[in-house]
């Protein structure tokens, strides 16, 4: 099919952008292919469509970039859409979360997901009206709530696609097994994925971690410090592998349970080192290692003595984007992790929940592996549970309403009382942050009274 | 179809048996009758045969009644098996409560429901062998945990009843309405019902009850002392009308949330007075006025002057038990408010969930309304979570496994840390009332670390 025409929503996103212009112009069958970097922050836009053309240029790519601020533009006429977008930055992530603890609610509580989902819906319904037939690619968080708002509220195909794979490595490096002779499935839903199959050398390698379980974690974890983005084998994943019956992969011991969060002692137990990835030590390092990266991809494009090439080599990122492009688009086939639509992938989750799990990507489109029942201890103790509270942000997303919202801040197991979820639910409807959200709702008859 | 083979277990329960009598000897499409009374208490047993056989003979009853302490006596041959046995009695319930509230759990925790269900799926395995055809009618609770997992679990006819409905009568009363023109419907759960249409006079009265909360509810709960049994006006159940947008109905108010039972000062908020049914002042009282009424039936039975049928005159109770069983035997057609599988009456629910609903019954069975879609709001805040509840209870009754326990007190809103979380499990599961439970459980690969 030859060259796409591709728009980035919030393509001021440095990393990821640059990453983007790494991999277009590293496939070979996009050449010729027109991307629209789109950004409301046009500063940004135009940084990042520097750095596209320098690349460009010095690549002698045939690939053409141009950027606006107008979400119509990047999205008109478009064969794909990448969203990477997030709504006010980290900055208004951090506010909120800031905002939430002061009520009791430690790292936060689940607003921004709702303020994600709900834009990610406003995009997809734009391109109903102005690129009906493009795929639509999610990139930022939150993918499931986002993807599963998506495809509810409008035709549009949606795969959401997320790196947070690929933890049966992890596990193999800690085993000291050779990661080439390692195989491994993990399905559920996005940053809930759980390793159904383990294999090495094609024999189930479940009994290998057992072992280790067993003679060396003690040992392992003594003094435990991770770097701060590894909890492949931390504590909390092998309790929740304990709890489960299959290891949780990637991101998703990150979540697990609320009695992993409780304070950053809690979260020392259970991630080691400074409290693991989302501790308010784990995030300000991830904050602080991503601007720095921001910075010098800024830099680099200002300074035009620099190299793009040199500082960031053409050769595929690893990211999964291009190549599920290049197998919708050019028919070349490969097997990818996605998040889409159940339709009966897995037994008892019903078909409009987007789950993730490998699929065959071509020219057919996205055909998943069958993957059956999972086991019912899994089912009930992680699936169902985090199913729910997807649920409740989807529908916030969709039509939102206080009562959903109460509801959420009541099935918080930080939340004290009926008058402290009643007082924060009052408040957080009050937030400049969800004032257009807020417009729109649902308004019950009777408002809530904290008697 | 004439006289029916009717088993009773747990026919120990004085009060449900005394009301049975009556009901089924005034019930003439039943005449000729017979009734076999099973408890493992031989002397209860003996005790209800004597309250049958002298109410028999006082009224001149073709119906003749036996008494066993076996089982298969009991159900060999039935037509009908009514379950109402509450294992090891009040007395078993009490003391695994004060144990969980040793321990952090106000009012107990959910292993009563446990030990209850999984001795309904023993009944009906039992009946799998010895009277496959029988309709099994669930008395005791819980119903919806119960029913669901014998339905699962079995192929027999399984219909819980309840006299848990019926309260849209209690609302009208509070409205000072016309109890004669009021009509509602209510559907869920067991205990987890709400009042889908609330009609007076043919026309939706909702608006009524609006109105009441308005202007007149302050001034109703100045003061609001309710007789400990009531709480269908109370608080509570106001302000889950207000976070659902139905009201719930008879049991359904006394559940709801944990931040309706913090402690009994949250109880006296939310139910008044006392604290509602539930407190440990209103239980005791339903305590002491149960075994106050059993003590009147061991008495009159005790003493050949009473005449019985003064005490108790031979008309119906109001209990839904027999009009059941001469609608599915004799074809009197009526609409009872059954507990039966979901079978796409309400969307969204699995069709192997028991849902309680109005059906029609006869000859032809028991064929339930079709409910259609309940609001996304009822089904977020209280129908999905309190079915999550359910699947647990029922995973624990047919498969169990000490994670799932695990998981459903880390669920629970008090327990403190993931140490209490295990020690509580811990303990419970060297309870000696689920030794018999613990001794066929799937045990995981790795025990729990309390680290």
């Amino acid at each position: 099919m030859g060259p796409i025409k591709l728009g980035v929503i919030g393509a001021g996103s440095a990393e990821f952008s640059a990453g983007m212009v790494r991999d277009i112009c590293t496939t070979p069958s996009l050449a010729g292919s027109s991307v629209v970097l789109m950004d409301i922050d046009e500063g940004r836009a135009q940084t990042m469509h520097r750095f596209a053309q320098r690349y460009v240029h010095e690549l002698g790519s045939s690939v053409s970039f141009e950027w606006t601020t107008e979400r119509e533009v990047a999205l008109r006429d478009a064969d794909f859409v990448i969203n990477t977008a997030q709504v006010g930055g980290h900055s208004q992530v951090e506010r909120i979360r800031a905002w939430c603890e002061d009520r009791g609610y430690y790292r936060g509580f689940r607003l921004s997901a709702i303020i994600q989902s709900r834009f990610m819906v406003s995009v997809a319904r734009d391109m109903e009206r102005l690129c009906p037939k493009a795929w639509l690619i999610q990139a930022s968080n939150p993918v499931f709530e986002g993807c599963t708002a998506m495809t509810r509220a409008t035709s549009i195909k949606v795969c959401g696609l997320c790196h947070g794979h690929g933890g049966e490595y992890a596990i193999a490096r800690v085993l000291g097994l050779d990661g080439s002779k390692v195989k491994g499935v993990s399905v559920g839903f996005n940053h809930e994925i759980w390793l159904t199959q383990f294999e090495y050398e094609g024999r189930n390698a479940y009994p290998l971690l057992d072992e280790w379980i067993e003679t060396k974690s003690t040992e392992y974890w003594r003094g435990y410090r991770p770097h701060y983005g590894e909890n492949q084998m931390s504590p909390a994943a092998i309790e929740l592998y304990k709890l489960t019956g299959l290891m949780p992969i990637g991101d998703t011991p990150r979540n697990g349970g609320w009695w992993l969060h409780q304070h950053l002692e809690t979260k020392r137990r259970w991630y080691g080192g400074d409290g693991g990835f989302d501790s308010e030590i784990g995030w300000a390092q991830y904050l602080e290692n991503t601007n720095g990266r921001v910075d010098a991809i800024h830099r680099a494009v200002g300074d035009p003595s620099v190299k793009l090439t040199d500082l960031y080599p053409p050769k595929p990122t690893g990211e999964q984007h291009f190549p599920l492009i290049d197998a919708l688009w050019n028919d070349n086939e490969t097997v990818l992790q996605v998040n889409v639509p159940n339709n009966g992938a897995i037994k008892g989750i019903p078909d409009d929940v987007v789950v993730e799990l490998p699929a065959v990507c071509s020219h057919r489109g996205i055909q998943p592996i069958q993957v059956g029942k999972l086991p019912d201890v899994l089912t009930l103790n992680q699936l169902y549970p985090r199913l729910l509270r997807a649920e409740q942000t989807v529908a916030m997303a969709l039509h939102p309403d206080e009562r959903v919202l109460l509801q959420m801040v009541l099935d918080d197991h930080r939340t004290k009382s009926w008058d402290h979820a009643v007082s924060f639910t009052r408040d957080a409807l009050a937030l400049p942050e969800i004032a257009e959200l807020v417009a729109e709702m649902t308004r019950p008859t009777h408002p809530f009274a904290a008697r």
